[in-house]
């Protein structure tokens, strides 16, 4: 039984908290956040303890750390978490900075304790099925991939100004994505941009539309699309040309009923937004973090995984604003 | 806090004292089986205790009673439990015997307490939307139904033998479901069936293929196809035309990959079972239960519907011996 | 190139004046109809000569009549063209009246001409690949099959006063199809029906809405829903269980496009009627008829196999009076 | 009666010659090809007489000239077909020079006679579909569209020496249709390709697989994939986000029919290529030729337009040598 903290008292870290919960070699004994208040009532709720963070870290009896703070707080404690001994599941992005992420790479390597970012997509039972089969070759090489990622609606100006943009905070995601099935990160990085759905994100220097491309070396091409709002949904899709076939996986719809008049054939939307669709994907996330531990096998997604999509986005943040390809080096990869 | 008694701990006991403690009103305090060992291990599991039923049905501390047990003990304990003044959810169903199951009735009803049948489909969020579409007008007036069952795999002989047939057993499901969406129980009946999946199903008097025709006064038609085997899962589809339009409900499938190579498109089929297609509906099915008792509202599926489900279970299992249409009179549903 | 005769200048005579002339094989030298001008205004477009049917049947320079007149004078036509030495592709039904048909497919095989019935669907690309997967054994043996055939609008209470009813006119080609894709005929029919669509229709002693069900002897099923409104266009579906799987053939829709919005995601409806959607099988059924004439082979559709589809109409005319299963006999299929 | 000449009697051109008489407006009178045996097959076959280009231009009876010739001599025959008073329908590309387009456009402009390019794809009834609903607002304003378009097997590198490049030869196609749906031509383009499928084709200096983004200056997005070798069939779709919903095509399948077993469900691929995809599309697109032609209304697909996707391809030839964003300048246009 893993005994586990959690820092970061909010929305994610209430979902993570049910993930922890539902673990049988898993138990949630602290949770510490800056307002105490939110520590305490998850820890009324969860029968865990509401602790500082120095006094989580100093515990021996912890075995991990999940931090679900503030994306400025992570880089901070990866390093302390790890220095402290503590195995981490940290939320994705790794860091806003590039530079900073790639320091918190070095001194939590230093320390050999297993970090993982919480890429939770790639846990998606679609999204892994899709990756079984094409590891499987059952579509030859992989050739050109495309992914389609757009949220239901645009968070409110205030959220973007302190987002780190599109790139970093939405399209992270899907950086990872494309370097998960891929297996590598890319050699460079072309982003077009435009702010199409609210003037309000174009006014705080942001996109909120974006065409990204990826390539490899060997002519290997991904393709991401990014929109802040698609209206009727999540829109999370991913497809895969390879030399032998195409691979798909599709959204996953509302239910599975359909009316069919003379207006036409009426079928369900895909739903609503990441909890409806990743829930399942956030509890097998959580699984796999505990069966790595276990058995000492590295992390289904690793901190210098994180930061390769951190340097796809600085990559296409640069490259949205000269207009031309940027490479992605072997020291933005922390290599 | 409605405290509840089970009885039965066998697999669909399981299921239900998942639910039951899912549920914040809910409390699974007891738990009664004829093996006392299976009571003794579930109660541990769930910190229940094991009690014997007589032992149960006299504690008034206990509000309500799930009857979870073989369909032979259902009518016994309905009555029962319901003179002991307990809330009933009774697993389908209610008896093989219709006139035992139409004096169940006689007697529940004259306690005035309330009992509901385990029909767990009319919970499915799929089922459900399309219900609540068709009630909302939008096909118009109901006038074809057509059901699909299909079993990925037939039970073994040894099964069949005491399961009182395909049409008790098997299609007293679909018999509510078409019952449920036209809102009251056909005037007639007609059936034919075969044993052509397993021989060893004929050898015991019992169809494993069948197709039952059920027709109202006011020209209304329901089709149920009924096949122990489907091989490729768990085949469940609605699908009604109404004067204005037609509404289906389609399989849940295993997730939403698709393969395009040269030998085609391929998709994932259907989940296998009942427990991956109705987990989520044997959730609802006891929240709405334990709404309702809080409510005081009529069950949403009432022991009159399992008496009516039954009775068109007796006409098919009389059609297809005399290959004739078989009326379900008004005595035949406890009118 | 053979020389054809058309008996019969309607609709439907129209549809196979195209395909004769779009075949290289065949060409169109002589049309008759009762409306002389009917006759002459299409052979104006054609270039053929409006002719009597006893000139043309007299004419040793034609090979071979296709009949597409009312329905009552197939059999007249058919027992009179094969006894002059033609060959012939007669439009479903063969005759209202099973015992008169008989007389006919007698006479007509005392000639040893071929006769063909024109039923198309055999023909579409979607059933024919069904039909040919099956027959590869994709799925093992055939154990229940279910046809689903909608028209769009119900036929005015004028016309269903002569079409011989539902069974007979409409149903017949379902029949077809089962009897085609099983390879024989039933041995045991029972229908159900009523008349909710339009009451003129029941006034008639017809119904608008029915299901029937076939039964082979080595257990093989077959069920068929008709329904004369569908509304939104013309539903024509095939599914049938194997022991290994199952087969089906959807809709053709009038386009691929999709338009997901906050209401759901609306697809196009089925193409509206039988000449949108079986215009290439009328092709492929005339094709088959000359490929067959030249080769010498059994007609893909023979004069046996269309008294076949009328015996399941006569016994579904009776099940669905009596209630009660009506068994189809040798005699009824001219053995 | 529009008398029409062909040039050029290859696979293509006999397709429209098709196209033009089954048009009963339209009839081919003259054929010419640099290789007279092809023009006189093709002219044995019509019905029309085998001529020299110079022969028919002098021919003041020949009303329309269809260019179906080797691109090189595309933009001379436009130049001097519209000199000669003829009206034109040239396939596509008009040139694989944009500076020699540019020059035709302002020659054939300066004499009044219309010009149309064979822009297929706008008359496919899907693509033409997505069009008019977005046209009537369905979906709003459009802010991201994205098209997918795969050939099925790659061609020769002998092909692919004189072809001008992927961008001019098979992605004019999808610039077109960018251009189409969104109502002008984009003011950026960006390109990332490589030759992965094929080395010979990047031995010829050509990639095989490509992603070019184009930027409006409104701020709406198109993304094209192609890839020369999709293996499956012919990949053809298009998607539009807009700001109330998704507009997408699907492709066409070979049929309609499904297998489930035990390994999936298997659908039909998309139809093999062109021919199978297009031909509807082609008779469709002279009929809009002719309509136009009768009613003097403006081409639906034209000179100025083909010239605007031959700036696109253009500026991506440009774009993927050079790893940077190229502009579509108003000279480039032929502004």
């Amino acid at each position: 039984m893993f005994k586990i903290a959690l820092i970061g008292a909010g929305r994610i870290g209430l979902i993570h908290a049910k993930s922890i919960a539902a673990n049988k070699d898993s138990q949630l004994v602290a949770i510490a956040d800056v307002f105490a208040e939110a520590a305490q009532k998850l820890a009324a709720e969860t029968g865990a303890e509401a602790r500082s963070v120095d006094d989580i870290l100093a515990d021996p009896g912890i075995d991990a750390v999940l931090i679900a703070s503030s994306t400025d707080t992570h880089s901070d404690l990866i390093e302390r978490a790890t220095a402290a001994g503590k195995a981490v599941l940290c939320e994705k992005p790794v860091d806003l900075s590039l530079e900073r992420a790639l320091t918190a790479l070095q001194k939590a390597d230093a320390t050999g304790k297993p970090v993982m970012i919480g890429f939770n997509r790639r846990f998606d039972p679609n999204f892994a099925s899709l990756k079984a089969a094409f590891d499987k070759g059952e579509i030859g090489k992989g050739e050109l991939l495309a992914i389609t990622s757009f949220d239901p609606a645009p968070p409110p100006a205030s959220y973007v100004k302190v987002s780190g943009g599109l790139f970093r905070d939405m399209m992270i995601h899907d950086f990872d994505i494309a370097c998960w099935i891929y297996g590598s990160a890319p050699a460079r990085v072309t982003a077009t941009g435009s702010s199409i759905v609210d003037p309000a994100i174009g006014a705080e220097g942001d996109v909120d539309t974006a065409v990204v491309t990826l390539a490899w070396d060997d002519g290997r091409i991904a393709v991401i699309k990014n929109s802040r709002r698609a209206g009727y949904g999540y829109d999370q899709r991913i497809e895969l040309l390879g030399s032998e076939g195409l691979l798909s996986a599709q959204n996953v719809l509302e239910n599975t009923v359909q009316k069919i008049t003379n207006a036409g054939a009426l079928s369900a939307k895909p739903v609503y937004f990441f909890l409806e669709r990743y829930m399942r994907a956030y509890e097998i996330e959580w699984t796999a973090f505990i069966e790595a531990l276990k058995s000492g096998a590295t992390m289904p997604a690793t901190l210098r995984e994180g930061v390769a999509a951190l340097a796809c986005a600085e990559a296409a943040t640069q490259s949205v604003k000269t207009g031309q390809t940027v490479a992605v080096t072997p020291a933005m990869l922390g290599a």
